[in-house]
């Protein structure tokens, strides 16, 4: 028998924790998790797993105490815990004070400003005395987001009028969130762009890719995204930027906007992420090898593409138990359709898998792509 | 909680079963293994492993009750008892009937010499009566294979002249070991080709591959086979005459012989094998993949190559602990190089991992991968 020692644990053990697994098999490194439920997509297919909530101060201490690198499958995480582990001397990548900024888009905005890279004007409200001139200056409709957290699972709002506003303030208010107003930019396209670093400093960029949203969730994405010219360099020079600043150590992704033909950033994550899951297939070292390589402080891998195109299809609710087999042997029909589900049962809105096709040609490949996931769509009332 | 039902058992937990983890939670299909050691390679990856002796009825019977698809990691099985779980109705795949030729050298040549399939000329020698003649015309040295199993973990034997041979027909017989002489043939190359097979009837073949054998395991792999011309479509024409007339379902591995031009058939294996490793990267649908969904009988994925060459090496004894992981970081350094490491401890000789290089021209990829199979064999005096 071997220890009970794990190279890296996972705070959290859904898809991205899942599909970590097949990297961490190949490379022979020992993952453990600490997940919510059994049932969660990494719990389901790795054998060690720890049920506990990842707000568990013992459960969390016992799994840093037997892994060499502490990384996280999610950002709902203690911070401070964090931190005293850190004082103990404890792996914790990415680290406390990066896991800090993931959790509050005032601070990433506040960042962003400092360091000068673009994006969306914003004002936080701390009380409403700035509210009146943000509006006047930058009109309605414009966007709210919660600084952390939010409620109904949304923490992102675009309110038309003054008394929506005033509504929507009141509210969060109430709920203790603070609120930051944000410009309603004209927008072209959204884009994406991720980083790896590790702690030596080595850092490498995947390409810029196109993310096409729905309802505010990743639907399709195509890679590397189309005509984007001299918005690859710009994007490199700005996720260098944050992952050089912060400290990074593992993942970061980028979204961006893409407004007059300029990119704005919109959100980061601090760890793999939805518009990476094409270098599964996609790029010769997929996020997930990346992820665990940079954590461990392992040379990175090459990011370089392994076709010209790659286009990514989330599969969103759906269908459940033989239907959903039905759908899944109709999709293993099409050649070159590399499928990928989470473990998850169906529940309509939510994300239960991807799809990723390659190609030479980016029509061929994203109407293979659109074909595949029309089939998993099928009958569930989500398309 | 799910239940405990699985949707494919696998016989052994060796690397066959570990590599095929990583498509399965891809496909959320759910793998049980019985393996030997808690420490077998996929023990250690897998969630549902059941340790047990694979000729234990007890232990084989239950892991029948509870999957929808038997299947097999190695050949060491009992046949009469695959016999008796098809009679109860339970799906063996590949069928008892397979594993007992696949067990069986003397079985396999007599059922290629039934096919006019090409291969060595042999003779079964049940009793020494026609060792004379065979000798007198196909000369020596020539070949001496146990039909089924062999010792000092060997099956097959070079002997020079007859006082040799003598004394290996004695040692066999006094082992209870059949003995099977084969002609020697003048060998160009070793080539090896893989077809899948479900019951529907679908078959898939994958590229020609040229295979390169020190001491009797594959070290080196080259897909596809160089300058193979005519050779492609007759060694497809033979994979698919043996997957079709024994009713193989899974992966059917064909390894062959060129000699004076032609293929002959040297060796089969009726599971994925060493010779499709290339296709993890190096195809669309890998060679585990594919054998999950011939066993499962979903539609079988494509075999074309993702890039015009893939060369694998394997990793043969080695280092361990401090100095295999500063090997693992060497080898990562180097951009392309696909490393798959298969949980075993170091032993002079023993097959501990692959891996894998795609490129566009043979000689680079070859060089590249070449380069990291000498840092993984350094200063374990096994190159």
């Amino acid at each position: 028998m071997r220890s009970d020692r794990a190279d890296v644990g996972f705070i959290g053990g859904g898809q991205l924790a899942r599909m970590s697994a097949a990297p961490a098999t190949a490379l022979d490194l020992r993952l453990a998790v600490l997940a919510n439920r059994s049932d969660d997509g990494a719990a389901q297919v790795l054998p060690d797993v720890t049920i506990g909530d990842p707000g568990d101060r013992n459960a969390v201490e016992a799994l840093a105490a037997r892994c060499d690198v502490l990384t996280f499958d999610h950002e709902l995480v203690d911070t401070e815990l964090l931190e005293r582990l850190e004082a103990e001397g404890h792996a914790v990548r990415p680290s406390s004070s990066v896991m800090r900024l993931s959790q509050s888009k005032r601070m990433q905005r506040e960042r962003f400003r400092a360091l000068g890279l673009p994006a969306p004007e914003f004002v936080v409200v701390d009380d409403r005395s700035n509210v009146a001139d943000f509006v006047a200056r930058f009109g309605l409709p414009l966007i709210v987001k919660a600084d952390r957290g939010g409620y109904d699972g949304r923490g992102v709002w675009t309110v038309e009028d003054l008394p929506a506003l005033d509504a929507m303030l009141d509210e969060l208010d109430e709920r203790g969130i603070t609120p930051i107003l944000e410009e309603l930019v004209p927008l072209e396209r959204e884009l994406a762009m991720q980083i790896a670093r590790r702690p030596s400093g080595e850092m490498r960029t995947y390409p810029l890719v196109e993310t096409v949203q729905v309802n505010g969730m990743l639907r399709e994405l195509i890679a590397p995204a189309p005509e984007a010219g001299a918005l690859h360099p710009e994007a490199r020079r700005i996720v260098e930027a944050i992952a050089a600043d912060c400290a990074v150590t593992g993942l970061l992704a980028v979204e961006f906007f893409q407004s007059n033909g300029k990119l704005l950033i919109n959100e980061i994550a601090t760890r793999p992420h939805n518009s990476g899951h094409f270098s599964i297939e996609g790029a010769i070292t997929s996020q997930f090898e990346q992820h665990l390589r940079a954590v461990l402080d392992f040379p990175l891998g090459s990011t370089a593409m392994t076709a010209p195109w790659a286009v990514t299809a989330n599969i969103v609710g759906g269908p459940s138990g033989d239907l959903l087999t039905t759908q899944v042997k109709r999709v293993l029909a099409l050649d070159g359709v590399h499928l990928h589900l989470y473990g998850k049962d169906a529940r309509p809105g939510r994300k239960i898998g991807h799809l990723t096709v390659l190609g030479n040609d980016l029509a061929s490949t994203r109407s293979l792509a659109r074909r595949a996931a029309a089939i998993m769509h099928e009958e569930c009332g989500d398309d």
